[in-house]
């Protein structure tokens, strides 16, 4: 507990909360001409939601758009009056380079907290949010993940393929969040096909990773029909 | 092909299409007291969709349903005017005691071959059914799995976890379909926990078994929600 005024300060600075925000997907292929960030969820862009959640946590936000989308995104913020504070930074060409954008633009002390987060999972609870941040400024890192509905299967390059056990299984969700030193020294690398999301970045620096449990409600927007069921679930009280 | 009367009903015998619908989920938890595969997709109990799949692609269709659901189905029936031919066989305690009892139902000849497939996942296509059971005539089995849309990692005993590399990974669906001597022998032994499906039975009696591209429309219907995505995919004609 801090019991002053300058230590208080100081508790404040040393858990600094950050999110990225990572909406590049151009989404041409949604099912119309709008990406699917941009679609209505409960009378509103999805990108609103998410935007919120973060915010809501006490997180500065840093939204990572395509340029492409940014004007875009102006419009809209004027036409749902959306005023939650938050910067826009410009997307890259793969979702390691929209981070890497999205983490030059903070200046970021050692000991802040970053939440890279998909413009796309609207659900997250502010449970887990918390959860993410209070476990990175413990060991490091947090990333939320949850067992596969699946039976998974791992396949050789013989074709051949073996059963995993499902339950030494995890799959990956957002927020994942990191102490900013270390986060920012992972990312001062080139570009790997390696790097499906930020936990792969820091591995391949060479530290583990560890995981919360993240949440079925934390869905991902990909098809059309999961608009449904976010609305559902957001209807549900999620 | 077929030349004469003799050879032709050799080849119908030889390639006799069954399909076991395990449908033995009690599903009390489902949002109301009426179990997910009796709830409404388009009009009709989901069940329904799926045992006509079946019975289009030409399949003798045997539905497992726990005792305790018999007579509503039986009741469904006469409600909807469902005619399509189809027999009952009671379930078990688990899937595989399940399947078990389906199979034990059949008078199986060698060379036939056995789909059994999800009750719950009744948007399954004609492509994928008339796939499944080419495969398993030619090679034994045929396992439907696409690329899993998550990041999945793999946890250690001691906590640690690692990125399973996603181009290397499967998520299985059904039909699962298979020989019939190859089937059945597999399931002449008792139930481990380890059987999440059948590929991991026949797998287990030491037979390879051999993937086939599934489809992202195939869900499985587990939460309310899938519902309406399932509805949202059949009304685009999948």
């Amino acid at each position: 507990m801090c019991s002053d005024n300058k230590n208080h300060y100081l508790c404040i600075q040393m858990n600094k909360r950050y999110a990225i925000i990572v909406a590049g997907g151009s989404g041409l292929r949604f099912g119309g001409d709008v990406p699917k960030q941009f679609r209505l969820l409960c009378g509103r862009p999805v990108l609103m939601h998410t935007v919120d959640k973060f915010a809501a946590a006490g997180a500065l936000v840093t939204l990572v758009l395509p340029e492409a989308h940014q004007t875009y995104w102006r419009e809209l913020c004027n036409k749902y009056a959306f005023e939650t504070p938050h910067q826009v930074a410009t997307g890259g060409s793969s979702r390691f380079e929209s981070v890497c954008n999205g983490l030059s633009s903070l200046r970021l002390q050692p000991g802040d907290l970053v939440a890279i987060h998909d413009g796309v999972r609207p659900l997250v609870s502010r449970r887990l949010i918390d959860c993410a941040y209070a476990t990175a400024s413990l060991h490091g890192s947090a990333i939320p993940a949850i067992a596969p509905t699946d039976s998974i299967r791992q396949v050789n390059p013989d074709g051949t393929s073996r059963q995993l056990l499902r339950s030494e299984l995890r799959a990956v969700q957002t927020p994942q969040t990191f102490e900013a030193s270390l986060l920012q020294g992972a990312y001062n690398v080139s570009y790997s096909p390696l790097f499906t999301d930020d936990a792969s970045v820091v591995e391949a620096a060479g530290h583990a990773v560890t995981l919360i449990d993240g949440e079925s409600s934390n869905i991902k927007i990909t098809h059309p029909a999961d608009l449904l069921v976010a609305e559902n679930l957001m209807n549900d009280g999620r």
